[in-house]
């Protein structure tokens, strides 16, 4: 690592990243640069993400959730990608008044998540951030040479799965920032934390990647909701989509708030922050990738069906369709207004 | 591409960072994540580097010299590791006043220095910033399989060299922070013209690259001032060094600032931002270093000596030595209080 924050940070790299630095190739961060070899056979996958206090989490957020957190949306994508995770470098943008003891608790956050994902630091820069916290993390996997599942070759017939559940962290977000609605919901302390913490902490579907890289025909994973991340695989398949909605899986506390207050629905298709891989797998392919799926404790639902685009140069915004068979009225703009 | 800037964040990256991903690996970032095969026979190599508003640069500066700098920072790491670039990351983060205008000349800036030193962009995320712009670039090179010029390999008996000329940068900054101390350097308008840009616009030494491969026992770029970073070299390495201060390259400009202000010589080597390369060169290369460091343009000046370090467990500080004899005392920190 180099960087501004010149007091001292050669001794808070060795005491709080240098452990981080399990890869050969991270060179124990002695070295400005990392060595990379990739598996023989394989292609590297890259991705960058980053989350800032204020926006992605709340400034009282623990510094070790933080961590984890841009740590897991960057694994969640190489698992869409059919990819195992190697490393990941990280930027860490300070604000002024960071303490040593919320650093500490950082760097723990990272070591309980590369010991859980099998990852290692490569390497990073730490500056001063103007204001709040900032993580900008670039990860690096790994995928048998030409074989990265792409987002943009979804085929009309293709069915549309999604892992886990939806709208869970849209939920939990809610709960966070709007107390008065969430006191309407009728939540128990167990709803209600199950809700936060997937905000808090998505769970990136790694024991997936095989069978999505087996089966799939096209993958990503959904950090900004499934209405406007199914609407860029669409638009760059050239295809569209048809979702049920009564087929969403839900937690049962986001079905329980669904019950009483409908309009989540919304926030449930729209509101980001799940972390599920959204898989388009040919009809052929769906009962090895149910039967892998299983085998593997990751849930996968079929939520619709790819479609032929109305026209080819259309727009092909994929619909949302209810239980009475009406669309969901989420506009043409793929639901970058919510 | 993913973010959290929304509205019309699909159309800014389709207008001006589509156009920037040349490489095939880069999926014109229709998708999520990048694809990347190293040549055959080589590693690669992989580091980030941010910069921020107020630290790294100033608020006003054009946002097209930001970027060009946030991506020159980079490639000056990977000169020093006698790597080839390949392609970039980049996370963006947006101060709330951000304009268009302003996004047209970053990409523009981007767009002239991916030609000038043959990069793509690779990937990217843009976030909203709590407070200025800052830009953290992960870059990715490529090396000969094993053949990464490391830092911490320096031997006694290497040769120091450095590229180009020392210390402009840093007095560039003063000249911008301090005008009442630069009004007494009497510089011209060309002069203050040199120190400026050399601070705006480092020039990574790629051109050097192949010697560095070739002949250096051990290389790393100097960001944060020749003192603290030989020091690191040093630490790394287990050795000591002797660098003579007579024997730094300046500027003219520099040489000129230095006459009438002797103090400079601290920010000349502990004020950073030099992006040139510190090689050790076993004596026995040093003849055909010098020549093929010649035959590719770019000046490299024998500075000092690689030394054994005083004890096995000692502290090693590299020593600067002025003309007559002493050493700059410049304490016993490794210069971090600069």
């Amino acid at each position: 690592m180099s960087g501004s924050i010149r007091p001292g940070e050669d001794e808070l790299i060795a005491r709080y990243f240098r452990p981080l630095a399990t890869a050969a190739g991270a060179l124990a961060l002695v070295d400005d640069c990392a060595e990379l070899r990739p598996p023989a056979g394989h292609d590297l996958v890259l991705k960058t993400d980053a989350v800032a206090s204020g926006i992605h989490f709340f400034a009282d957020d623990d510094w070790g959730a933080v961590a984890r957190k841009a740590l897991r949306v960057n694994l969640s994508d190489l698992a869409a990608k059919g990819a195992t995770p190697i490393g990941y470098l990280l930027t860490l943008a300070l604000p002024a008044d960071w303490s040593e003891a919320a650093l500490a608790r950082f760097a723990a956050g990272l070591a309980e998540d590369q010991a859980a994902f099998a990852v290692s630091l490569l390497g990073g820069d730490t500056i001063r951030s103007p204001d709040g916290l900032i993580v900008s993390i670039t990860i690096v996997g790994a995928v048998p040479s030409g074989r990265m599942v792409r987002r943009a070759t979804a085929r009309p017939g293709d069915v549309l799965y999604v892992s886990g559940t939806l709208g869970d962290a849209a939920l939990g977000l809610i709960a966070r920032t709007d107390p008065a609605r969430a006191a309407g919901w009728g939540l128990d302390a167990g709803d209600r934390a199950h809700l936060e913490r997937r905000y808090l902490l998505p769970e990136p579907r790694l024991p997936l990647a095989p069978a999505i890289l087996a089966h799939a025909g096209a993958a990503m994973d959904l950090s900004d909701g499934l209405g406007l991340d199914l609407a860029r695989m669409c638009r760059g398949s050239h295809v569209s989509a048809e979702v049920r909605l009564a087929d969403l899986p839900l937690s049962s506390a986001a079905a329980r708030i669904l019950a009483v207050d409908p309009a989540v629905i919304a926030a449930i298709v729209g509101g980001g922050d799940d972390y599920e891989i959204l898989a388009a797998v040919p009809p052929e392919a769906r009962a090895a990738f149910e039967g892998e799926a299983r085998r593997c404790g990751v849930a996968v639902t079929a939520v619709g069906v790819v479609v032929a685009a109305p026209s080819a140069n259309g727009e092909s915004l994929p619909r949302f369709i209810d239980g009475d068979g009406r669309d969901l009225p989420f506009g043409a703009s793929g639901f970058r207004h919510f």
